[in-house]
């Protein structure tokens, strides 16, 4: 019986203290990202299928959740030469294909800047892990049409106020410049054909070390023959570099290292770290890109960049586009709610004779003076029912018998 | 190009002014289900195929959307003989099958009486139209393990009190027992094998009047050869029934109608109206169901009703339960946004030299004083920037030039 009552594979319940802490922390960034002047929108949840897999979600795209056509017939079955084809939607797996697909239907009915909020589920079939799930919220912001650092400067302030705002302090944010880690790429020899895949090698430093990732290079065709140990020693160098260290450095693509330092001047609350060897997965990205990190957790909270081209895939004309996202499944578990919101709701605990039309007038008058009134029967085990009412973040709670007339009768203990 | 970047057939991008109205509405809803004592919930948006089509959705289950399997192969294809064997899981079409699943997992860490909230979308395939749509929110409460007519009490209450809240005054709540129906129908000599048919068919009493529902229902089997002219006068008198019409007839469950009764007492402040041709659709309802309206709409706001034989479905155990759910969609239509939230909007229009970094410093400093503070280019057609800051709920702008130092330069002008 378990098994046949439980979420699907990788997806979970959120039951009412879960939830409200979920409730609380999008609240929370929400209003933040609404007082720095972005706007929420929202679209629905599956894609035509064909745009899923248009080539913009790398591999994302193997993880999508398909929607079969409706009407199939058993010929519609046996005509099929590969499941996608029955397929006419798909579930979204990020929210940034949507918001291209969005920016491109809507464009004349937006701002010349759009600064954009999304904050909804995304569905990714991967294989269900320690805190991964095959649902998960995105909170992503973006800022369309901006070409100049403004938008990184917004994007950036926002999402360390919306941190700070959760009463995550002490966060940093790496950053780099896609086209620093090309022009390094291109020192190394590797030819602009390789430079994706070894784009994708760099970006396993984190796991494999400084030998791995040499290694992997020297196997691709522009760099046969080149010496692992010298690509290593200079990986090993890049990944403690920071910007004195950096200054002057042959392979800096001086223009995009500008464009970061002008960032840094403009963020001074912000503590901005420069780290060459940042690369961030997804292949569309062209400038500026960045990560918050904190100090006592391994993974990031959130990252993003500027991905100028790929509105333009949609829209047939090129659109700046910069983009953030939390990681609000690792974010949420960091939140703790307020205990002002509990100090304000109360339990009417009511013996069984008392009149449920009397109960339903006592509960309308305690109701307009606090926030939250729920009724609860006396049970003979009373212990279990107020560990409950705790549980469930009531403060204080009041005993109904048949006697009391009105809510002036009531006697208020506290909880806990 | 156009057709390439809509959203999917019959489902809806929601802009920033749209969707601040449907926030700002859930928001007010969420509000007072909380203030009631409602705790609110999530579940996944898909749940296990099987699950979906287990009898429990009515006709809802034939416009389910289906999830394709992972990993199918071409075998799998021409193997297969109906399209839900490469399906395992499928978007939901309510929210009352995930909350019957939802409590049998997780009763034992749930209050005894549980009041949840669902406020979430479903899909339904349906042939799109006017005002409806294949994506769309339900708001439900539902409170489960009271088996008395409190439950019936809260649900009406809190709702009641939604619907003012977000300013929809003068609505009236039509009420009906299944059992009355029930009654009913064998004093006309329908079978208990007819009457589920018989049901469906004075449903649509409302669409096709007496004389069609009628000529229907001498089409049932056990009514063969009765008078139809003699059931169009029964159903006429019927649809103008009330509460003093129908007292000590012959037809009326006198159980079913002493509760009626005494919810009608317990709810002095409710326009509650006794209509004994209401049915609701759901073949789970089992009690009481009731129905909100308002005079000025043909439609109606939301509706309800007792289901206790539907929790036993995954519990194994019957669970009684009474549920109410808001037509969100149209609710939404009717609601208007306070001046309020716009009026501490203000925007900052900048001159092409201003100083990136001096401008996000001005921002900050704005944005001490104000809820909401947008940055925006200036440009040569000022009419249509400000238009366009007046429809985003912005209430005054001030300009930035290169010779803003702070942000008491500034001078703000009202927008309107």
């Amino acid at each position: 019986m378990a098994t046949l009552v439980t979420a699907p594979r990788g997806m979970r319940d959120f039951l009412p203290a879960e939830k409200a802490r979920r409730e609380h922390t999008l609240g929370v960034i929400r209003g933040v990202y609404a007082h720095h002047g972005f706007d929420e929108i929202e679209t629905p949840v599956v894609e035509d299928s064909s745009r899923l897999h248009a080539g913009l979600g790398g591999d994302n795209e193997k993880l999508a959740f398909a929607v079969m056509r409706r009407g199939i017939t058993t010929e519609d079955l046996h005509a099929a030469t590969a499941p996608l084809e029955l397929a006419d939607l798909g579930l979204r797996f990020d929210l940034t294909v949507p918001l291209a697909r969005f920016y491109a239907s809507h464009r004349a009915e937006l701002p010349t800047v759009f600064r954009a909020v999304q904050i909804a589920p995304v569905w990714r079939a991967e294989r269900p892990q320690k805190g991964r799930y095959r649902q998960f919220v995105q909170c992503d912001i973006d800022v369309l049409g901006e070409p100049g650092r403004l938008a990184e400067i917004e994007l950036v302030q926002a999402t360390g106020e919306a941190l700070a705002a959760l009463g995550v302090q002490g966060t940093f944010v790496r950053i780099n410049d896609r086209r620093i880690l090309t022009a390094l790429l291109g020192t190394w020899g590797v030819s602009d054909a390789d430079a994706p895949h070894a784009l994708v090698i760099v970006d396993k430093l984190d796991k494999i070390g400084a030998a791995g990732v040499a290694g992997e290079l020297v196997g691709l065709p522009s760099l046969t023959g080149r010496d692992a140990a010298g690509l290593q020693d200079t990986l090993t160098a890049l990944a403690t570099a920071d910007w004195d260290s950096v200054t002057g450095a042959e392979w800096l693509d001086a223009a995009a290292f500008a464009d970061l330092l002008s960032l840094r001047e403009a963020l001074p609350d912000v503590d901005l770290r420069f780290d060459p060897t940042l690369v961030r997965g997804m292949g569309y990205y062209t400038g500026t890109i960045f990560e918050v990190a904190h100090p006592d957790y391994a993974y990031s909270l959130g990252g993003g960049g500027r991905y100028d081209g790929m509105i333009g895939r949609f829209l047939g004309q090129d659109v700046p586009a910069v983009g953030f996202s939390l990681g609000f499944e690792r974010l949420v578990d960091l939140v703790t709610i307020p205990d002002a919101q509990t100090t304000d709701a109360v339990a009417l605990v009511f013996d069984r004779d008392v009149d449920p039309a009397v109960l339903a007038t006592i509960k309308r008058e305690v109701m307009v003076d606090h926030a939250r009134v729920r009724l609860e029967r006396r049970t003979k085990n009373m212990k279990n029912l107020l560990a409950g009412l705790v549980a469930g973040g009531y403060g204080s709670f009041a005993s109904v018998s048949a006697d009391t007339a009105s809510a002036t009768d009531l006697d208020f203990k506290p909880l806990t």
